[in-house]
């Protein structure tokens, strides 16, 4: 399994992925999910992918190789004019990858489910987040829901409900996503440490940050003992419910 | 869908349980699912269900039907011995249910998934908490993990990993149970009010509490806007992630 979320704020976007894969509970294995592009002044992209690691994989290797060797009326992540054309891009590669491996993987009763979080700013435009599902459509995430989360995404949702709005500040975000993370941690086996943590800073066209975080990173474990700390102090002053 | 949660603690049993039954989106009804025998000075049961509908309505109703037409050799849930026996009647009267429709749900592509909660104290027992399956077998919560969800669990989950030990006093188990229903009810539409709380304190074989929580009940609205509104605060507090 997988959780990635996407925040797209108005002073910017925060992503933060998991690195744990599975199949099955006795195969586990360290994937980072998360892809950067990033020409300075012009663009930052970045993409973090769930479900069928080898068609993701084939995704993410389809666009870097359209870029290495580029063709004739082949558009790839640096020559295309808008985010928009980016997400259709992505959309392009994934139904690619998916008439190749989805029948044969149907036919052995695997699943060629996937989906792909699309964000960055072209010079130009605006910040803009997509999620590009299996078919190779994609939504866009707005002002009402400012957040697009793939993979393992219950645990970690109620907390983004009551925390997040597009006018949350960026590094308010970032703790967000990361308890977000955290409690799809404590639940759920199949997503793991490390982290991978992005943050774009809307008209830089830059990654403000870029970073891995470790399995004991002392600052992401302080806090996610503050929150532990400030949930059960919260919750002891709860009142309790009278009976009839 | 549905979400029912069930915490057995030193001071007692705490049952909760929603009340939305969908077919679809578009297909949304009102079932109590929460069932109640008790026996005063001798013995209180109480079940939740979650899954196919018509599956577990069978298996109350056969339960029932066993109480109210005795035959020999068959044994009830007033004549059961241990709240072990109990659990023992309930996962027979689901295999006889799953047999009778099973097959013929499965050649319809519909699934006959369904799962019951058990609880309960006979005289002479101590509490018991039991997760009755589909195949008749089950489980029963421990000290280590003292509550038992079924339905929609995900989303209420944290909370409980966060608050809940066996020592944790029968009302805030009652505050933590409804905030874990609080967070369900947020994020997913097909649970849904109202709700159907249970209280059995040990050793004294009767509800406590048995009621039902409207909609727009003062106190469960209380409970859950000063949950939001510490959450918020401790969220406002806590410190950020450093930039590397």
């Amino acid at each position: 399994m997988t959780y990635c979320v996407a925040l797209k704020l108005n002073e910017g976007l925060v992503l933060l992925s998991d690195t744990r894969t599975n199949a099955g509970l006795d195969n586990i294995s360290k994937y980072r999910k998360m892809f950067t592009w990033e020409v300075p002044n012009d663009r930052v992209i970045c993409m973090m992918t769930a479900g069928n690691l080898a068609i993701t994989q084939a995704v993410m290797s389809l666009l870097q190789e359209n870029i290495d060797r580029p063709q004739d009326g082949i558009h790839t992540l640096y020559s295309a004019e808008s985010m928009f054309q980016v997400a259709e891009i992505v959309g392009d590669a994934m139904r690619v990858v998916q008439q190749r491996y989805g029948q044969g993987l149907a036919a052995m009763g695997e699943s060629a489910m996937s989906s792909i979080i699309v964000a960055g700013q072209r010079r130009g435009g605006v910040l803009r987040l997509f999620h590009v599902y299996a078919a190779g459509n994609f939504v866009e995430a707005t002002d009402d829901t400012p957040y697009i989360q793939i993979g393992e995404h219950k645990y970690g949702k109620p907390i983004l409900d009551r925390t997040i709005t597009v006018d949350t500040p960026l590094e308010v975000g970032v703790t967000a996503a990361l308890l977000s993370m955290d409690s799809t941690l404590r639940s759920n086996l199949s997503v793991g440490m490390p982290l991978d943590l992005a943050v774009i800073r809307a008209d830089t066209f830059q990654f403000e940050q870029k970073r891995r975080i470790e399995e004991h990173d002392p600052n992401f474990g302080a806090i996610s003992q503050a929150w532990s700390d400030a949930l059960r102090r919260a919750f002891d002053q709860i009142v309790v419910m009278p009976a009839e």
